[in-house]
């Protein structure tokens, strides 16, 4: 069952488009949270961040500073933010990858952030860098 | 005056590395919101994503699926947020580029999303779609 992102870079959907090469498409986000609300996409259908091909992944990072320079222009709201969710737990809507652009343009626009800091505890910390570089290695 | 991250980059302050090139260095947060928060910084000095070189951009883009595997890997987790802040009144503290990938175990921990959202017009969304397009294009 392709996802609804998919039916629009298929052209069966209509969207408001910003760009499309044949790797990335970007749209406005029908529900914005802030004007200018933007959204990144592969085209490959991949889920999540995780499962996205290097390429995939590479052409988005490319474009994104191209593409905020250009939500900042249009919108005039220089700070922004960009967010990438995966997993229903995690705040992901539709199972295709998607970067938003969120322009911030004051408290009660844009994206809210709650951030429960901690503080890392520095030889728990060096047990789970290393096993992440492991990870990353294996 | 350089940023810390710049500093870390430099080797004049210790971080929890999970990886460095010549473009990209990850670490651990040190003031973690989850356990296995990372940091993706580009070695280039950047204030905000607008700033950054397409190539570094790229590089990060290109390194984050492996990241994300890595980090859901060594915590167990497969929900996570990706997020990136450019600006004081958007969160970000540090005036250098820095992705974070952040784990969401449960909803106490990891990032808290606020979205108010609402609905795009029809008609401000196909100028704002081509007033995006056209400073993408300038």
């Amino acid at each position: 069952m392709p996802s609804i992102f998919t039916r629009i870079i298929l052209g069966e959907i209509p969207c408001h488009k910003v760009y499309q090469d044949s790797h990335v498409l970007a749209m406005l986000d029908i529900n914005p949270i802030a004007p200018g609300h933007t959204l990144v996409i592969p085209t490959e259908p991949a889920e999540t961040l995780d499962k996205l091909s290097d390429d995939s992944a590479a052409a988005i990072g490319r474009l994104l500073p191209r593409l905020c320079r250009a939500v900042c222009k249009a919108t005039g709201c220089n700070a922004y933010n960009v967010l990438q969710n995966n997993g229903s737990g995690a705040h992901q809507a539709v199972m295709h990858v998607h970067f938003h652009i969120i322009p911030k343009p004051d408290p009660s626009r844009g994206l809210g952030i709650g951030w429960p800091a901690s503080k890392l505890d520095n030889a728990a910390g060096t047990d789970l860098a290393k096993s992440i570089a492991r990870a990353l290695a294996g």
